[in-house]
C-alpha cells in the first residue's frame, strides 16, 4: 500500500525543518530564541474568551456552511470602514486563512495549471501547490532590492496560457515587503489582460510601519471579477489558535465553488466564530498598540542586522518578518550549527532557512527568514548571539 | 476565468438539495418536520463549555498540528477501554470527521484511482471522491435485505488493480446498518488479499440498539497496516458545531502523510479541543441515556413506517438513519410535493431523496433517507403527515 503521489510531492516546511535539532538542543538545556516561527506573543484580547463564555445554546449544532451571521456582519462592517463594500454572500468563513487559501486554489486550479508568483513567498503556499499539482511561474525578486517586483514587462514574460492566477501576500510573509501602488497597478493590468484571478493574502494588513498604507486589492473596483481576498483574525488579533479566516470575492462563480467546498466540511467551529465576531468590536486604537510594539522590534532588528558585516537587506516595511542574506555559503548549515554547536551562556537562536521560500531550486541558500515576535530584550539578545555566531562560524567552520 | 473541473464535478448534497423548497414553505408559514438532516437535538454536555470557560492562556497560539496532548490522551484512554491500544502518534486531531475523511483520501488516492464502496453510502463521501477524481467500485446492497453486504465472491468481483481502499461507515449513515462479524471478516480477508486500506468511519459507534455491538476494525490486530479509523465527537457527545474529529491508524507511512496534511493547515481550533477533551470525562452511562432516547425513536419510526402500505424496509440497527423504499415512482418528486403542495394543519415533513446516496445513476429513485433526530411527539406527528401524504400523492398525483 502506497501513499499518494500528491502527498509524496510535499516538502518539509522550512519553518519546522530544523525542529529535530531544536528539540535536541533543548534536551541539552539550551535556551532557544525562536525567530523561526510567526507566532505572535501579543496577548489575545479578553473579549474573545468572554464572548464564548456567554454562549448559552443547548445543542452545539452545525452552523451554516458560510459561517454565522454575526461574524459575517462584523467582517462586512470592518471592510466598510476600509471603504470596500461586500455583500454577505461575497464572504465565507474558513478554518483559518489556510483553509481560505486551499479552498480558493481548489476552486480555480486543475492538475497541471500554472500560477504566477513572485519568489520568495510563504513556504506553506508550496504545500497547496504541490498537493494540487499546480506549476509555478516564478518571478524572481532580490534582497538587494528589498524584494520588490521587477517591471511589468519582466513579470509578463512569466505568464503562459495556462496561468490561472497571481497569488501573493501583502504585506509579505516572508519578506516584509509592502507592495507599492505601481506594483499593484502592474498586477491589475496583467490580470485583466491575461484573464487571471488575483489571490491577495492580506492577513497582515494592519502591520505596516512606514507612512504609506497596505493597499487592499479590494479597492480596485474594475477588478471585482478577478480579485479574491484571503483574510484571518490570527495575526490581526493575535488569535492564531482560533483558526478563523475568510475568503472574500465578488466573483459569483468563484464564490459558488468555494461555498460548495464549505458544504463538504459542513461548518466552521461555532464557538471560535462567536469569539471572532467579538474581536471585531475592539476599538480602532487596538491595532495602534500592537503596531507600535512591532515597529519597535523591527527597528531593533534592522539596526542590529545592518551592523553585522556582510548582511544584505533593505529596511522591512510590513508584517513581522524579514528575509536577509547572510555572509555564509549555506544558511541552513549555519542555522543547524547554531543549534548543535554554538551557544552563549546556554542560549542560541533559530531561523527558518531561506531556500524553502523559493520555487526555483538553488535560490535562497544563503538567506534566512526571521520573525520579530520576541520582546525587545530577547530580540537584542538574539541579535547579539547571531552576531557572535556569525563571526565564529565564518572563522572556524567556513574559513 | 473558469472554475476548476474538480469543483465542477461536485453534485449538490441530497441532504440540502431541497432547501430552496423548504425555505419557500417556511415563508408561507408552514412548519417543517426535518427528517432530512443528521443534526441531533440532544443537549451538548455542559462540561464542554465549562472546560473552555476555564481557559486562561494569555495568547491563543497555534497548537501542535497533531492536536493538544490532553485530547490525544483522552482518545487513547477511550480506545483502551474498548480494548484497542493506540500510541499518541497513531492519532491526529482533525476539524471534524469530515477533515479526517478528506485527509485520509488525499493521503491514499491519486486522480483515477478507485475505491471499493457498498452503495448506498454517506452522500458527502461523493464530494470527496469527485474533488479528488476517485472512481467508485460500487457493490450494490438492497433495502429488502436491510442493506447488508452480499457474499465475499460478489464483493471481490468489483475489486480491480487500481482499487486502493474500501471505505464505509459502521454503523451506517444513511442505511442504519450495523455490520456483522461475517461482513467485516470478508472485508478484512479481501483487504489483505488485494493490499487495500480500510477506511472505517465509526463515528456512530455508540448508536447501536440490538444486543450485539458495533465491532471496530481496530480489533482486527493482524490488519493494523490496513486499517484507518475515522472518529468524531459530533454525534457521540452531540457536539457537531465543535468540529473535532480524529484519524487513527497504526500504518506509519499513512500517519506521516496525514500529519503533513495537518501541518498544511497548521492546527485545529484550540478551545474546541479543550472542550472535547473534557467530554471524554463523562461517565460511562452518558451514552446509555442518549441510546435509550434514540432507540425509542427508532421503534416509533419502524412501527409507523411498516404500517404504511408499500413501504419496504428492515428494522434499522444503528446510527439514527433509515433508508426506506416508498411506493412512489420518484421519491424526490414526492419530497418536493410534500414541501410545495401538501400540509396538515400547516405542518409537513422533509426527507433526503435516496438517489444522491448511490454511486450508480438511476438507483435509489424511490428511496428516501430519514433521520430520527426529533423527539417522540414530533416524530409521531411527522409519520402521520407522511402516511396521509403518501395516500393523497398516490391517489391524486401519481394515480
Amino acid at each position: 500500500m502506497e501513499i499518494s503521489k500528491r502527498i509524496q510531492r510535499l516538502k518539509t516546511s522550512p519553518v519546522r525543518k530544523l525542529n529535530p535539532y531544536a528539540e535536541e538542543a533543548e534536551r541539552k538545556g539550551i535556551k532557544i530564541h525562536h525567530l523561526n516561527i510567526g507566532q505572535p506573543d501579543i496577548e489575545t484580547p479578553k473579549k474573545f474568551i468572554e464572548a464564548i463564555g456567554k454562549y448559552d445554546g443547548k445543542t452545539l449544532k452545525y452552523e451554516h456552511s458560510r459561517g454565522i451571521k454575526p461574524l459575517l456582519k462584523k467582517i462586512q462592517e470592518y471592510y466598510d470602514k476600509l471603504g470596500i463594500h461586500y455583500e454577505e454572500d461575497e464572504i465565507v468563513i474558513t478554518n483559518g486563512g489556510s483553509e481560505g487559501l486551499s479552498f480558493s486554489l481548489l476552486a480555480i486550479f486543475d492538475e497541471g495549471d500554472e500560477i504566477l508568483v513572485a519568489e520568495p513567498y510563504y513556504a506553506n503556499y508550496n504545500s497547496f501547490y504541490d498537493v494540487l499539482g499546480i506549476k509555478r511561474n516564478a518571478v524572481r525578486t532580490y534582497a538587494e532590492n528589498g524584494f520588490h517586483l521587477p517591471n511589468r514587462d519582466e513579470i509578463e514574460k512569466h505568464i503562459t496560457p495556462k496561468t490561472k492566477a497571481y497569488m501573493f501576500s501583502n504585506p509579505s510573509n516572508p519578506t516584509g515587503v509592502v507592495s507599492t501602488k505601481r506594483e499593484l497597478d502592474d498586477i491589475a493590468y496583467l490580470s485583466k489582460k491575461h484573464d487571471m484571478f488575483i489571490i491577495s493574502d492580506e492577513v497582515y494588513r494592519e502591520f505596516v510601519y512606514s507612512d504609506r498604507k497596505a493597499i487592499s486589492f479590494g479597492t480596485y473596483k474594475d477588478l471585482s471579477e478577478n480579485v479574491i481576498i484571503i483574510d484571518s483574525i490570527s495575526k490581526r488579533f493575535s488569535a492564531c489558535g482560533a483558526r478563523i479566516g475568510c475568503i472574500i470575492s465578488k466573483n459569483k462563480d468563484f464564490m459558488n465553488a468555494v461555498f460548495r467546498e464549505c458544504q463538504m466540511r459542513l461548518s466552521a467551529p461555532t464557538l471560535e466564530m462567536i469569539g471572532a465576531a467579538a474581536l471585531y468590536d475592539l476599538p480602532a486604537n487596538y491595532f495602534e498598540e500592537s503596531r507600535k510594539e512591532y515597529d519597535n522590534r523591527r527597528k531593533i532588528l534592522f539596526e542590529e542586522l545592518t551592523k553585522m558585516e556582510g548582511v544584505i537587506m533593505k529596511e522591512p516595511e510590513g508584517a513581522f518578518y524579514v528575509l536577509v542574506k547572510l555572509p555564509v555559503k549555506n544558511a541552513e548549515d549555519f542555522a543547524i550549527w547554531l543549534l548543535k554547536d554554538f551557544n552563549i551562556d546556554g542560549e542560541t537562536v533559530m531561523f527558518a532557512p531561506g531556500e524553502g521560500f523559493y520555487a526555483t531550486a538553488g535560490l535562497g541558500v544563503d538567506e534566512v527568514r526571521m520573525s520579530y515576535v520576541l520582546d525587545s530584550k530577547d530580540l537584542k539578545r538574539a541579535m547579539h548571539i547571531l552576531k557572535e555566531g556569525l563571526i565564529k562560524y565564518r572563522k572556524e567552520v567556513e574559513k
